[in-house]
């Protein structure tokens, strides 16, 4: 069992909290929160969870092993760094941090003292991400040509990130996963409706030395909710909508054959569509968030490298500062900065 | 009744014939199409219609008044200038032109000559779009502040012409009817997947002087099919969904409010979320091409400057132009040329 | 090539004759219709097609070879009965009759005159009910175990027969076609609410004797329109849903698997649910009421009996006879008379 | 505050648990199960709680005053009543007992103790279908003249009680609930093919002495699953889908207008079509189960009748016994006893 301080306990920490007391190997002893109301709630639902305002309580008590941060990004890189240097496991919500550098050193800093540090990219345990990602790798697919993804509703606002490093954290990290591969460059478009300086609505266009392309399109004002990835490869393609309950990923036996034959001295391209039958593979319907927090403990235990370890969430990272850069420039291309870092990347 | 001769007869021409046979007013004499078997299958179902190879043969014939014209755009420019030079009405299909200058210069022939010279964009004679207008201008809709557009399927393959071309004056035309604004700058992205050259998939992100942006995502390599413009307003927001029976048009009581508010010397911006009903409201069901090929014989008969006159073609015309120039560039942005044109715009 | 007369130019009338002129084999010279405006504005179209008020111009034309009968279902056997005795090939609309009486005297006549009579149950030629009722007979799918089927809309209401005899011969002839089987009872409930003694919405439940049950609901007072058929069997289940564009057929391979077990001298069913994938099978798109006219003209020619001959077509006429009068009784459940009949039943 | 006992840990108990605990005036002390397994399970979550084996040490506890069960149906009506006669207020989830005797009893016994008798007909307290009846009680919407309901899935088979029982109380209970009416009869059909004697699928037919009739449509063995209920009125029509998430509610304004017209001696009805617009108003999302807990201790508390009092309840019980009846005679209409019940029904 894991000893498990939790730090944050706004939107999204419920979840954590509820998904850790269900799993046996999780002891879930104190939840920190600057706002006392927050954790006199938690406690009546989870008499025998501690509550305090203070995350060092959890940072200073030894026998907290592990650490799990979920409060707003920009103290993601200072807490899991104190985390890190206390001797505690790390499981910190994504975005890893809002700089690369930090996202680098941190990851460094797990490396070097061999702490598990691992970042809630739940998507890349969702079930039917899993099954695209297994489908789209076969043979019948054919090599990926692009990728697009929306990822909209009419949301709650954040004053103090935009609408990008809130939501595409996670269409990114379900990117690179399914290619397998981290982008060139990328372009990004948009706007502040609500508040000045805090885009509301941004397009992003990203590019890949394999010549895939990616879009995705995120936003905090829009009518509907929408949560939909669309994967284009040479002979199938896929689409996985997270809100279809019944069909949540479908697979297309379709596309076009391009030819090129030669004719009398002239060269052209023949093309002919190709429509086949649509699948809709049984997705397992364990909750993804189960499953990353089953993942975290088992690491720790295992000492394994987490699937979502610190350089996975770092190419997140790393890819959404050019993004902001793209986008503060009204729209420039902008490298994606990778630099070296350890060879093998997961074993799990 | 205005005696009408069309010219091209391939994917689009047959339902231009069906909805003008339809007319009373119209009196559709000769078809033209380099392949004979096409006007051969033609005369079949309509037995009063006359086939022909020969464009030439319409452009000459003194009895004809008014020219359809339906040919591949690159043929547009040609045939019609010299169809108005030849003193005769035309109604020609969307892009007007492939070139800027050329739909400038057909616009002023148009201009000079007092001949009716309408542009194929169905979308602004649809029951859907026009409502939309109507509501996106109502005092409670606000502002528009963003639209985005979808218009990809595992379509139809043309060899000469990119997905941009084919598929986006339809958005543009909506989005420019919506907004009566033209875009200040285009940027584009997309990747040509099937033959070299030809762009399959496109991404436009469109600004606007006013502040407005929109994006339009163009594909015939997507596994469904989609038809959707989502308009964001200050107050209401909007979805057109051309594939939808039911409810073709959904207008959303919902979004943001944002108020500065100080207190104790600190300025901020309060959003707060307002989620209201949603209304369907009922769409007249008249075919849009029919309501177009009616609109143009009136413009003929009354002497009209038709809704989608030249200038309304040519502001396509130019944007796509603009966006051609980016796709090229890797994605820079490039401003869209508008120059002069005469005042008075429509009087539909 | 046959030559063809049709008889009444209401709503469906048109879309035969389109399909009809379209076929290489049919020559459609003469149609009749009560009202002359109907066939002046048909003719208008089809100037080769001659328009008469006069049934009997078309029964009494000896070039004529066969006779397509779109008529109000009253008079479907008077003019399906002089149309034989005249020695002409029939195809009639659905219903064949509104009593099984007449409709076993049709069936009889055509057999002895060796006269193709056809009805146009269009669904049978319907590819994705042709799919449906070959996955349904597969070994994999099980025996079917109940079907039902939603037919509703806010319709054209028609004074002169109720909503089960306009909507359910749909159902109905799609649901002998799946099972093979012919029911044994029929209970009918329902209620007139805008004319009294025209039932508006009625509800159908069908008894076979190889144990299957099926349910129908057919409506002209319903605020959506649905085309809707799911097929039960003891391994698969299928869903045909004739308004879904992109999946109009869905297998899904799911279901409960019933055992019986002993233990300690007790029986019990042991059950278990099998969640499967679904697969929506790629459906040929032809226009089913081309693919029936060409039926037709092929078993003229061919000398073949037709899939939905006068046998068939009897068979939903008795049902309905049943539900009819079950219907006035209030839903007493009402034995289906099915008689003799000639053993072989089709051929094609 | 209320001091609770709950007696029942299976499948829906645990939901009520939860609600309870979040409810301040609620304070959820013991509950019992049979199984250990269940109580400890629950106990890890809410240490607060007592857990026990034994139904009767909550019976028999003088400070629970309110016993909240959550058994299988047959346990109903003993524990409902020795709850009572303990002097305890009793929540009793649907249907309040299999039989309307018994139904009929523990609704006098409740009148007589003055202590509240509340049953779990949760959709009562369902926002949608309150505003479900809102709508369709006003004046625009008209008369209702049918209604029906699917309830299907595939779902969890229970073996002691069909699925008519398990699944078509929600049914009724909203049906009457819109309606403020009970049947007069009802006639049922279904079939049993995974268990001998436990029908898997159900079709009830209700007839309402008001004219209004209704189908509803029960299953476990169904490829997907459909939560959904249509009413249509004389002047507009409702769809309460509760798996949309989107538009739960939709309000249709339209339908027919029939006018009986005398002209030359002759009567007859003009039917007209009229097709308005659609609205799905914004519908409340407070967890209907939570509501109707607050609505149990509102009632305590405040000696209110509730909503969905056991004479509600048993209204539900005496139309399932009819249909019950109906069923196992193969479908014969069933009147469905009434008899006397006193006045004052509800005051919520």
């Amino acid at each position: 069992m894991v000893r498990i301080g939790l730090i944050g306990c706004g939107y999204w920490g419920p979840n954590l909290v509820r998904n850790l007391t269900e799993l046996d190997e999780a002891d879930l002893a104190v939840v920190a929160d600057l706002d006392p109301s927050k954790t006199r709630k938690l406690a009546r639902r989870y008499p025998t969870i501690r509550g305090t305002e203070s995350a060092d309580e959890i940072l200073n008590d030894s026998k907290i092993e592990a650490v799990v941060i979920v409060t707003p990004a920009e103290t993601h890189f200072d807490l899991a760094r104190r985390a890190l240097e206390a001797g505690k496991h790390v499981l910190v919500e994504k975005p890893l941090t809002l700089d690369p550098d930090e996202s680098r050193r941190l990851a460094e800093l797990a490396d070097r003292t061999g702490l598990t540090l691992m970042v809630g990219h739940t998507f890349e345990f969702n079930p039917a991400v899993r099954r695209l990602k297994a489908l789209a790798s076969e043979e019948a697919f054919g090599k990926v040509r692009y990728v697009y993804s929306t990822r909209v509703n009419l949301g709650i606002f954040r004053p103090g990130i935009n609408a990008m490093w809130n939501l595409a954290p996670h269409d990114l990290s379900i990117l690179f996963y399914l290619l397998d591969e981290e982008p060139a460059s990328v372009i990004a478009l948009g706007k502040a409706f609500l508040k000045p300086g805090v885009e509301d609505v941004v397009f992003l266009f990203l590019e890949f030395e394999s010549g895939v392309i990616a879009h995705v399109n995120v936003s905090w004002l829009d009518p509907s909710k929408v949560r939909r990835t669309t994967v284009v490869g040479e002979k199938r393609m896929a689409v996985y909508d997270d809100l279809d309950s019944e069909q949540k990923l479908k697979l297309y036996d379709r596309g076009f054959e391009s030819t090129l034959f030669e004719e009398g001295g002239m060269r052209d391209y023949q093309v002919r569509l190709r429509a086949g039958d649509i699948l809709a593979p049984k997705i397992e319907t364990t909750e993804p968030l189960r499953l990353e927090c089953a993942h975290f403990l088992e690491c720790i235990q295992g000492k394994k490298r987490p699937l979502t370890d610190a350089w996975n969430g770092h190419r997140v990272v790393a890819a959404l500062a050019a993004a902001g850069e793209s986008l503060r420039s009204g729209g420039k291309k902008v490298a994606v900065a990778r630099g070296p870092r350890p060879a093998p990347q997961g074993s799990s």
